[in-house]
Formats: structure tokens, sequence, C-alpha cells
């Protein structure tokens, strides 16, 4: 991992190139808003539209007003323009305003676009495989936030901050039911049986861009991908075992905590079908 | 309520006279922090060592560096100072920093105080009782998370979203195997068969300093407080009903959904008691 003291940060809030938002803002005082992160190659996001209508829907359930997507769409090319590798974290809060809790009546949303530099994940994190844990925190569940990639991640830190070794790349986290649900930052595909199995999101976890694409993919490849509960048992017996996200792609997993995992011909075949072993 | 447009609000952040906080910082990005409410009273915060107590807790839970508790404390007699009555809020953040959610090395927190206005509630919430309802959004458990006023509060805001009417002061939320927990921006406690009762809040929901104040003062006062699960049916079959915070002190509940409820001597004697008959 990096040593690099203070990765550059480019930020746009609200169209402005300012790197602050007001202290009223209720993505801060409430974590009340969503965001996207995307991979940003040859100067242009990647899966943009994707990105897009995830953020709308997400809106839709927060009742957080539409962003407007030209707005959007122009200022994500302006920060992207140039950049050959970078990623593009894009926050949606619903502004500042209301008693409390309680919503404002005409809230006006606060858009905030940060241009990172490209992390530096080792070469063999995509062809040899990364090292993970299980976490010992437990997912909340919530059906009205399951899926949302919503401001409310302090589970998330919790998590991460049960290691500190650079070796192991991820962690798992399960629900209070013992179903496997995602990574910290990723989401989860195995292969039991010949085939690809990924947790079930509707009572908490992100629903991710390229955890959606390759349920797509290998549904239009003929593998198939069954979406289901995924107890801890199913999770050790898996034969393949690989995370993905919009700025990995897929890592295959090679170790789960003591286990060691070959890499299999499935994750080889997804990676391939995505174009995003990492070349 | 109020039909104030703009509420006027002072705010401090990191001790310096500004109303805004960086882009990058994590409370924004994530929920990464803890806040504190309290009531202002001639110039000075009520309460102010037990809410740094909760504070440092919260802190001490979530791994973030202890505050500076005397520049904390000089700031909110700074702010306070010539203000008869007000409510201040204290935001602790982790800072800015960190690759995603993994934690800095070496986090430098960010602190902000708000200085509100005092809310216009009228004077017969607490002569006469409140109207309460029940919520549909459920709160999910997480142990490591439950009694923390930590920032991630979609759950309130979703739940404070269901109801749009003035008539109605409090919203109550369960938790998902139907045990009451406490309402969006209060606790509660309840009296069955000459008892005080408040819902245990060892899974979810915030463990308030007025109710502290509460259980103590029933304790000294040889009434006596049960902290344990308190269903649905031990909610709906409750003699008295009261709900507390920090700001509003007690607010008996009058109503709760269609049923008429008459507010009772024991709320009357704990509200005597605690000298928050705001008076």
């Amino acid at each position: 991992m990096s040593t690099n003291p203070a990765p550059q940060v480019r930020l746009l809030v609200n169209g402005q190139d300012i790197d602050t938002v007001s202290a009223l803002d209720r993505g801060l005082q409430y974590g009340d808003g969503l965001f996207e992160t995307m991979s940003v190659l040859n100067g242009r996001p990647l899966h943009w539209q994707r990105h897009l209508q995830r953020l709308i829907h997400g809106c839709g359930q927060l009742g957080i007003p539409l962003p407007d997507v030209t707005a959007l769409t122009i200022e994500a090319q302006r920060l992207c323009i140039g950049r050959n590798r970078a990623v593009l974290k894009l926050i949606i809060t619903r502004g500042s305003g209301g008693r409390g809790y309680r919503c404002p009546a005409d809230p006006a949303p606060t858009r905030i676009f940060a241009l990172h530099s490209w992390p530096d994940y080792p070469e063999n994190y995509w062809r040899e495989g990364v090292r993970v844990r299980l976490c010992r925190i437990q997912l909340g569940s919530n059906p009205a936030l399951a899926g949302l990639k919503h401001l409310n991640r302090l589970e998330h830190i919790l998590a991460r901050a049960e290691w500190d070794s650079d070796d192991i790349a991820e962690g798992l986290l399960f629900d209070r039911a013992d179903h496997v649900i995602e990574g910290t930052m990723s989401n989860l595909f195995l292969v039991a049986a010949g085939q690809l199995v990924t947790p079930e999101l509707s009572d908490c976890g992100v629903a991710g861009i390229m955890r959606d694409m390759i349920i797509e993919s290998a549904g239009t490849s003929g593998l198939g991908c069954s979406v289901r509960p995924v107890s801890r048992a199913d999770l050790l017996a898996a034969d393949e075992l690989l995370l993905c996200n919009s700025v990995i792609g897929v890592w295959p997993v090679r170790q789960l905590d003591q286990r060691q995992i070959r890499p299999g011909p499935i994750t080889q075949r997804l990676m391939r079908a995505l174009n995003n072993d990492n070349d």
C-alpha cells in the first residue's frame, strides 16, 4: 500500500473550485446523503450512466431531490479531462436546513466531486489474488437502507479498523444471522459446484455497479449467477472466491483467513469477460 | 412549530469563527464522528460534564483520539456567554484522511460547535403533553454502535420523514424484534404497575443524558427504574408515557396514535424532581 503522505485530490463543490462545505450540511450533521465511486480512464469516468442511475435510485429512496444530471455530467467531464487514470467520487447530500432530523421543505442538495489519484494496489492482487479476513463486527439489517451507497458508514469503518496489516487486502462482513454479505469496500462472489453465487442484499450491504455487471455478464455468457443468502459454511466451502468494485474491477481471493484458495477458471473467465484484468 | 425562515446559528470550527469544514472530512464522507446536543441557560451549557463524559466514551468506542477537553470547554463558554437560552450542538469527527474507510494512522479530529436559537415548542407540550405516533421504519441492531450518539442518522431521518403534521411532536421507533427503543430525537419512559421502565439500549438506540438523569433520579428518590426490553404490548398498555432529551427535558405523552393517555403522577413527580417543567 501507499506510503505517500498526501494523495492529490481535486474538488468541485456545487460546480465551484472550492474544497469546503457548510458545517451545517446534513451530509456532515447526519450522514444524510449518498455517494458513487468510479474509475476514470483516458479522461472519462467509466460506467457513468450506471452510476447516475444508481444515484437517482438512491435519491428516490431517501427522498432527496433528483440532482441536475446535465450539471453532474458536465462537472464530471470537466474534472476528468486530461486524466489518464484516477478515481472519481461523487457525494450528493440533502444540503443544509431543516430542524433536527426533519427534512427541509425545499431541500437544495449539495454535490461534491473529488478526483483522487489512482490507488497503488500491487499488480499481483489481480494476477495471483488477495488475502482476505473475516471481520468480527456484524452488519445491522435495515431493508429501508439495504443496497444503497449512503453516507452512514461507521460499520464499515469499524470493520476496516479490525486489521492493520498491508498483507490483508479486504475483510468480509456477516450479518447477525451469520450470512456473509460483502467486503468492507467490495462485493463478493463465490463459485460452488460450478455455479456463481453472490449474497442477496435485501437486508444490508451495498449493491455495487460491478456486482450488477458481473451478474449481467454471467447471464449473457450462459454461466448464470444465483443471488441468495450465503451462509458461513457456504463461504468456507467455496471452490473460488472473488471480490469486485468499480475501482478494482475483480480481484480473485487466494487466501481466506488461514485457508488457501486457488484462483479458478470461472474467476478467470469473468475477468476476461469484464476486461478487468488490469491490462 | 416555527415559521421563521432562517434560524440564527453561530459556528466555531476548530476554535475559529468559520462556518465550513473540509469536503474531505470523514464526518461528511462516512458519518465518522459523534455529536452532543445541550441546552444553554444563562450563558452556560447545562450538564456539560455529563456530555463531555459521553463524548469521551463514544470517542473511545470508535477509536477517535480524545478531544482536548480544555479547548472544548473554553470554546463552549465563549459561544454561550451572554446567551440566555439556546441550544448548543458539538460535533467531533475523525477529521480528514485515510484511504477509503481505513482510518488515518494519526487522525486530527475536527470539532464543530453550533449555537442555535431556542426551539419554539408550544408551552403546552410540557403542561398538557404531546401527541406521538408509531413509526414504520425499524431500527437495525448493532451492539458496536448501540447507545452512541454517532453521525449515522439516516434511520432517524427516514423515521422523521414519515409525518409532516405539526400536531405530532414525536415518533417512536421499534427494532426488528418489535421492541420499542426510543423516539426519533428523544428517549422514552413508561409507567406500568406503578413502576418506571425504559427500553434497554444494548442493540440500538441513543443513550441520552436526560435518560441517565431520570434513571438516577428514580434511583435516589426510591421510585426506581427498570431498564429492560419493552414490547409493543408493554408500550400500548402503559399507564403513563414520557419523552426526554437534553433540550426538552421531559414531555408527558397525552396521545399515542389514536389512544389518549392522561399525564400521570409519576411523570409529574419526575418533572418536578428534574426541575424541567419549563418554568
